[in-house]
C-alpha cells in the first residue's frame, strides 16, 4: 500500500504558502509559522502546535534562509510570536527528510549533531537556473515600464555573462533590441557573440557607454563608478540586478541625477507562481535523488 | 541658399509636442492650438495668433483626426479656446503641403475647392505597419504585469493574422510561450506556421479555448461571445486589441468573471516617445514623395 | 456507407510518384503516363490503357504544366509514347473534378466547353507560400556548400522581400548572419527591420554591394547588371532564385569570373518528399472547398 | 622602433597553410614541412632548411598533435621526407614562445628540460566554444544534403548537452525543427527547456526513440546500440558527432541497416578558412596572454 506522504513546511514568505498549494497535490501538507488569518489552499492544514501532528512528517521544509540567528526560524508571516528552529528540529527522526535553503555551518552542525539528513535547495544549480528566467521577465517588465520608447532597436549593455546576462541577451535579442555583452573571460565573449550579442571585455568598455539606452548590471562588483556613470547618457536607463553590494554606486549616480533601479528578488515579486513552482520541482528533484541516493 | 523650412503643428494630442522636438531638428517650428502652460521644447515657438508668423509654412501638420465635427480643428490641449479649421486653411496657399490624420471627404472637398495640396498620414502602409512594434511591445508590457507567473511555457492564443498578431507572434515565442495562431485563410495559417506557431482555423477553435492561458485577440468581429467565454480557464487573461466594437462580449465576461482588458492606442500610453518618432518619419516620407511626385 | 475515393494521376515528373504515394493513404490511385519500369508504391496501380479503370476517377490530377502545346499530355516519365490530354478529358464528367497546374486560357476554354469543374493549384497563395519553406532550405544548402567559411558572422544581401526573401531572412538571420534586404516599398524595408534586417533601398544601394560575402537574389529583373557585378567582391556567392529572365546578367558576371548560381525548381530538387506533401496538402484543400463550393 | 615580428610554422595540414595566410597580415611567416609544390600565400616563405632564416622566429606554431610518435613532427604535406622534432626545437630560445596543439607529457618535459616557454592552444576553452560553430553548420549541411525532406517541422534528437549539442540546438530550432534534447543533468535539462527544447532525460528515452527523423549524438560514450536502434525509425537520419569510439553499435546498424554518419573533423572539411581564422585567433590570444604573463 502507498502511505500518504506528509509534508511539514515550517516558515517562510508568501512563495510557501503558493507552494503549499503545489504540494498538496503530492501529499498531506501542514504548516507552521503562519498568521491563521492567511489566505490558505482549501486542503493545507495550519497548525498552532506541533502536537496536533498526527503522523511525524516525511518531509520538513525550511524557509530561506532558515534562520538569520541560528536560533530563531524565519518566519515573517508569523507576526505576533516566534519559533525556535530546535522546536521544530524535535520532531525529526532518522527518516524525515529536511530540505532548508542557505543552511549555515552553525545550523547544518546542529543538523550533524542530531544525525538527521538533510539537503539544501539553495545549492542545486537548476534552483538557480530556473529563477533566472523570472528574474529576466521581471527585468524586461521595468524596462518595459520605464522606457518611453520601444525596445525594438534600443542599445542594451549587459555586464557580466551568467545565467540571468544569458536569459536577458535571449529576451532583448528576441525584441530586436541591440545588444552588448560585456565580460571578461574569452570564453564568455566567444559564447555571448554566438547567442547573437556584440561583445566588449569589461576592461576596454570606457569611451563607448554614452551608445547605451539601457544597461543592465548582473555583476557584484563595482563596475560603475563616478566615472563611468559620468559617460553614460542622462536619460540611460540602469538596472542592478546584482545583490549586495551591488555593481553601480549609488551615491554617485543619485549626485548626478542618473536614473538607477536596484532590482531584487524579482521572481517573487513579479511572478509569485513561478518561484513557488520552480521551489516545488527543486523539493522534488531533492527528494527524488536522496531517497535513491543519487547525486547529480 | 537653402532656406530653412517652416512647419506649422495645428492642434493634436502630447504626441505633437514631442514630434515639435523632432521637426526642429530639420526646420522651424511653430505650434498652435495648445495652452501656453505645456511643456514645449526650447527651439519651438508657441503661437498666440497666426498673424505672428513671419513667413507662410511650407508644411502644415494636422491631427488624426483633423476634425470631429468638420468645423473645429481637434485640439484636445487647448483647454479654454477653440480654433477654426478654416482659420488655419486660409494661412495655406498652392506651395503650402498639409498633412492631416483621417481626412473626412467633407474636409478633402473643402482642400479641393481651395486648390491645396494635401496627404493622408493614417492611409500608408508603412505608419500602421511601425504601431504594430509599440502595440504589440506595449501588450507584453500588460501580459508582464497581469500574469502571476512567467510568460516561458505558458499557452498563449493569439486570434487574426495581420500586422499586430504578426509581431505579438514574434515576441511571444521568443520569449518561449507556446503560440497558437487562429485564421480563416489557409496562406495565413501556412505563415503563422512558418513563423513558429501551432495554429487552428478560425471555425475549428471551439473546444480547443480551455487550454489557454492568455488570449490577445487581433480580430475587430465578435469571436468571444458567451459560448466561447464559458470555454476558457477562470484565470485566463484575455487582452483585446481590436478597435471598437472589439471582439469579446465584455457583458458577457463581466457576468462570468473573466479578465478582459481592452487595450487601445497602445503606442500613445506606452512608448509616447517612438509614437512621435513614427509620426515624424511618415511625415517626412509623405513630404519626399509629395516633392518628387512619386506615389510608392 | 463511405465508397473509397477514386485519384487518376495522369502524367508529370518524380514528384507526382511520391504524390501518389500520399494520396493511396486517402483513396484508391491509378496512373497513367508512366512508363512500367518506373519505381510505384505497392498500393497504386499503374494503368497502360484507360479502360483498364473498373469506375470513373472522382479526381483526376494533371501534372504542373498540364500541357506545353495544348494537345498532349505533360509526361515526361513516359518516354516511348505520348497521351493527348483529350484522352483523359474523354473519361471525365459532370462529378469529377480535375485539377491541373497552370491550365492556359487555350484549355481552360476546352474545359469549360465539355462542362467540367476544375482548379488550378498553382493559383494558390498557401502552395506558394509553402514551396518557399524549400526554396529557402534549398538555398541555405546551396550557401553551406559552397562558402568555405561558416554563415555566422557573414554579410548576406537579399533583394526582393517576397515569400521567398522573407523565409530566407529568418533563416540566414538564425544563424547569426548579418542580413540586409534591399526593396522598394517602404513598408517592405520597415518589416525587414521588424524582422531582424538591416535594410537599404534598392535605388540607393549602389556603393555598398562591396560589403557583402553573399548575395540572394529573388527579384525577376535585371538588378545585377555589368555595374552591380563590378562593385562586388570577387569572391561574393551570387545565388539567383528569380524565375526567368533572373535578375544577373550572366554574361558579365561569367567575363568578370563572378561565382553566380542559377537555383530554379528547388523543392523538387532538395526537397522530393516535402514538394509531394505540399502538393498533396493544396489539392486537398482545393478539394474541400470545391465540394464546399467555398473560395476562400 | 617596431621590429617585425617573425612566426615560424612548422608542419600541419591545409588548415596551416590557410592560417599562413592569416598570420601574413601580422608580421613575417616562414613555413616548413610541406612539399614545394603546395600552394602558399605570396607574402610567405617555404624553408628548405632552417639555415635559411636570417634571425630566430618569435613564434614557433606547432600543429596538432605536433607529433604522434614523440619523435618526428606531424608533417602530413611533407610527402617525401620527414623533420625531426627536435630540429625545430634546437632552433627556440627563452625568448621564443611555442605554440602546439595537444602537447603530450613526454613532448612537455622535453620542452620543460629545454627551459623553453610554450602553451597548447587545445587547452583554451574559446578555442573548443569557436569550432563548435562551424561543427553545427557542417552538420546542418549534411543533413539538408541528406533529407529528401525539409527540416522544418522534422522532430530532432540531440543527445548531450555540451558546446556543440548548444548549437546544434539554436540552428535546428531556427529551421523550425521540433528539438529534443536528452541529456543526463536536472540543470542541462532545465537550460535547454529555457533555450526552446523539448527534454528528456537519458535513462528515460527508451520508448521515445521511434518518433525522430533525425538523432543528433554528442555524447562520447556507447548510447545507442542495439537494443536503441532497433527503436529507431528505419528512415531516421543518424549523425554521430562524437569522437572515437562514438556513440553509436556501427555494426549494429549496418546489420540492420539504419543510416548512420560518422562526422568528424567537420571544420576542417566543410569550412577551411574558418577553422584557419579560429586557430589564428586563438593563437593571438595566447601571444597576449603569454607576454603579459596573465592566465585568463
Amino acid at each position: 500500500m502507498n502511505i500518504e506522504k506528509i509534508y511539514l513546511i515550517a516558515g517562510g514568505d508568501m512563495r510557501f504558502i503558493h507552494l503549499s498549494a503545489l504540494l498538496a497535490k503530492k501529499g498531506k501538507v501542514y504548516m507552521i509559522g503562519f498568521d491563521s488569518g492567511d489566505d490558505f489552499p482549501p486542503d493545507v492544514t495550519l497548525l498552532k502546535n506541533i502536537s496536533e501532528l498526527k503522523r511525524q512528517p516525511d518531509y520538513v521544509i525550511l524557509p530561506m534562509p532558515v534562520t538569520t540567528d541560528g536560533v530563531v526560524l524565519n518566519a515573517p508571516l508569523l507576526t505576533k510570536d516566534t519559533i525556535q528552529l530546535s522546536y521544530i528540529l524535535d520532531l525529526c527522526h532518522r527518516d524525515t527528510l529536511i530540505l532548508g535553503g542557505k543552511i549555515t555551518p552553525k545550523v547544518k552542525e546542529e543538523l550533524e549533531k542530531r544525525e538527521l539528513r538533510f539537503a539544501d535547495y539553495l545549492d542545486r544549480e537548476e534552483f538557480a537556473v530556473m529563477n533566472a528566467v523570472p528574474t529576466a521577465e521581471g527585468t524586461l517588465q521595468i524596462v518595459l515600464e520605464e522606457l518611453p520608447t520601444v525596445i525594438m532597436g534600443k542599445k542594451v549593455l549587459i555586464t557580466g555573462f551568467g545565467r540571468i546576462a544569458k536569459i536577458l541577451l535571449k529576451d532583448f535579442l528576441a525584441l530586436d533590441a541591440k545588444v552588448t555583452v560585456a565580460a571578461r573571460k574569452y570564453k564568455d565573449l566567444v559564447w555571448a557573440e554566438i547567442y547573437g550579442a556584440d561583445t566588449v571585455a569589461v576592461r576596454d568598455f570606457g569611451g563607448t557607454l554614452h551608445e547605451y539606452d539601457v544597461i543592465l548590471n548582473t555583476v557584484p562588483a563595482m563596475i560603475f563608478g563616478e566615472e563611468q556613470l559620468r559617460e553614460i547618457k542622462p536619460d540611460c536607463l540602469i538596472i542592478d540586478l546584482a545583490s549586495r553590494p551591488g555593481g553601480v554606486d549609488f551615491a554617485a549616480a543619485a549626485a548626478m541625477e542618473r536614473k538607477v533601479i536596484w532590482a531584487l528578488s524579482l521572481p517573487g515579486k513579479t511572478a509569485p507562481l513561478t518561484a513557488a513552482s520552480i521551489l516545488e520541482t527543486t523539493l522534488q528533484n531533492c527528494i527524488k535523488e536522496c531517497e535513491k541516493g543519487v547525486v547529480l
